[in-house]
């Protein structure tokens, strides 16, 4: 679909969280459509995780987002889903890769929310890709094992805090859940939660470096647990790491399902994102230093370098043996 | 309502799809309200059809559309709608038409969403408006008839294609329907399968030519089946025929009720809309003559013509009795 | 237009911030529109106050709403717009007033968005037209005075507070101001602004009752300040005050010009919202009352208490002048 003014910030770069919703939506679909392949209970695929994603070139307002989904594996209860998002200028032809994401999706029941149905196998061209998706479904479980573990996090408030501490740009907003917002079975669209988390830790990167800023990549996100129409939810985001030319936020998203529902409020989602901060000709500029102040500042942002370093190290692998090819 | 940016192109003119579900939503009011205007079950007025309608001039961002809504005849199961729109500078006060549109209803059952009610007939100030009326009548009703046999149509994708070709302006978009695209029957409107068909068809009219494009007019649309809640729809457009200055696009919709029914895809809608191509002053410009390739191209560029030239012939027709009126 | 699923709560009960925006779209189209009537300096009309109104009956899903506006005052720089609601039920015909509402528009040039324009006088059929408005102008002025001055007040996070204090049903969101949010000048339409303060308030009212709530009155709101495009704005409220069945929300607007510009966050309209709690049969329900616990929150109780008596004596002598009449 043509990037709208609203899709983008005033800059006139589309928002990831545009992007990562129309990524989630293709994913939903094709993953729901395989599941109902077959005769037998009908289902809707939910959102379990997306893996990290970069955003490899920005989107600007008037472009055509092609949007590509393929499944690529199947265990017994979800279906990993590969979406490529091309932006096309269709005044001139230009085309270029934005986003390549993969999504891990479970199928749900349409009469019993609770329970998981057996997903269909998808036949592979080559024994090697059965393997290499195993390896993928392998890691992801090992990876949302440990998520969850950082979980308990709350973000507390800070009164009058001073320039580029953690307390200056965290920020939070509220959503009531609408129709809109949820698939067939009544719980949010995971696409919808992506898009409110991106808009969140854009609000912390520009309270940070009050410039314009764009989101250079996405963690791993795993979504715990599913947020139902009617509910609140509580999206809040604090910067947790930056290095010269980029800053880490950490975003929460809580669901507080307060009418007519005994329950408490819980954590549903957690991520990283990554944000760069440009000038107005698009290039890179540097970012102020984040100034920690306690223990769990100075901890995170420990971690935040470890990550920071860990796929830089990643990266210049990738290059050298695409060199090398 | 006042036309935000989001209604309109990067140039400022508003989409032709934003003009045609407004007047679709004006004219499912006054059916709606018609058809349950004596005691009897409840209903819902469904879109039909749509009579070709032009795009007389632009409307920009920031004019207010006043849309005004009558009811010109009612057989037995129907009910037609003539809808006018003007746009309003409220600035400078200047008021223009933008479009007359006729629209066709059914009254469907609130409890048996299959069940099509009678409609209360109206009362004319003329005998001769209510033969007139009947005429319509009967010419759309031969009309709808005709279009169902095109209805079998595919657009495949092609591989590599060369400017100008079919294929290298051919689109298409999937839409999951959401609940806010729906009626109280949970069907779609026909506004908002209109905006979608018009969105297609200006990215297929925009990859063809490379420069800013607006919706000239829009040949009937004949709404040949309902599309439910949760049905995915793809809708893709192709171009068909080029004059100097205008481009025609077939536009089909197809619907996949892929969750809990059994059903297969299934065509539900299908058009022709005309674009042109304008300057940065607003003047048109010539159009880029499309390149046909197979037999099937070919036949479809002469059909196209021949609706061109019937439509030029109409056109003249009305001008020469206007001048003589 | 006709409410859809997103216009509502989960009850089916349209937000009364979605008939405010309406409200104030109706109120800047006619007073745009009296401003430029004139030859001159081009305007466009900014929401400068709205007087208290009361939503009289709920709207529901699926009903169509009638909104229409005329002027009824007009002083040298100044337009009194009176806005009417109505719901229509086109199934059964049925027709009632939602809303009454006086707003006041301040014309502002289009070249120069700090100078405010001559607005053209309008006639009156009787000379007391004139007079009344006069004077309901010179009391709104008055009462601007006072609101600047509660101006200064800040919302303070509270850790861990327990149920039914001010504390724990606090609540507040942020909200990047996009193109589709503003008028022409690139400032925010005084009517995004209400149905944000509306949800706010509304989540308030929920958090403190846990049931399903529905905007009774909003006080008169004054906008201090413009809000232009690009702005993050939060919005804060607060419960004030409950009566046996009522609860009153204090809401902030701030707005922090954070890209490219020197300014500091600043607050640019405040308000006071009532809300009652229904039963699932739309009956209203007790409110558990509000623990106030500093000086501060037992100071804005009794202001609370001073202008539900107030609002309560006022209805009863009108109701015994209808009677009477």
């Amino acid at each position: 679909r043509i990037m709208r003014p609203d899709d983008a910030n005033i800059a006139g770069n589309v928002h990831g969280g545009t992007i990562l919703k129309m990524i989630e939506e293709a994913g939903a679909i094709i993953s729901t459509r395989h599941c109902n392949c077959q005769a037998g209970e009908p289902c809707v695929a939910a959102l379990a995780r997306v893996e990290r994603t970069d955003f490899l070139s920005p989107m600007c307002i008037g472009e055509v987002a092609n949007v590509s989904a393929e499944i690529t594996y199947t265990s017994r209860h979800s279906v990993e889903v590969q979406v490529n998002v091309m932006s096309e200028n269709i005044l001139t032809g230009a085309k270029k890769v934005t986003n390549k994401a993969t999504l891990w999706y479970v199928p749900l029941s349409l009469k019993n929310v609770n329970k998981v149905l057996e997903v269909p196998p998808i036949q592979y061209a080559r024994k090697e890709q059965e393997d290499e998706g195993k390896k993928r479904y392998e890691e992801q479980k090992l990876d949302r094992l440990e998520t969850k573990q950082r979980n308990g996090d709350v973000i507390l408030p800070v009164i009058n805090p001073d320039p580029h501490t953690v307390g200056y740009s965290q920020s939070s907003l509220i959503h009531l859940v609408g129709p809109s917002d949820c698939t067939l079975l009544g719980f949010v669209h995971g696409g919808v939660t992506m898009k409110l988390m991106d808009e969140v830790a854009g609000i912390v990167a520009a309270r940070h470096c009050k410039t314009n800023i764009v989101t250079a990549s996405v963690d791993a996100i795993n979504f715990h647990e599913k947020i139902k129409k009617g509910c609140v939810i509580t999206v809040s985001g604090r910067m947790t790491f930056t290095s010269n030319k980029s800053m880490e936020i950490e975003v929460f998203v809580d669901a507080d399902p307060f009418v007519d529902e005994p329950r408490e409020r819980y954590r549903a989602v957690s991520a990283f994102f990554t944000y760069v901060s440009l000038s107005k000709e698009g290039k890179p500029l540097p970012v102020p230093q984040l100034l920690t102040e306690t223990e769990d500042e100075k901890r995170r942002f420990e971690e935040g370098k470890g990550r920071y370093l860990q796929t830089k190290a990643k990266r210049q692998a990738q290059m050298q043996q695409a060199a090398q090819q």
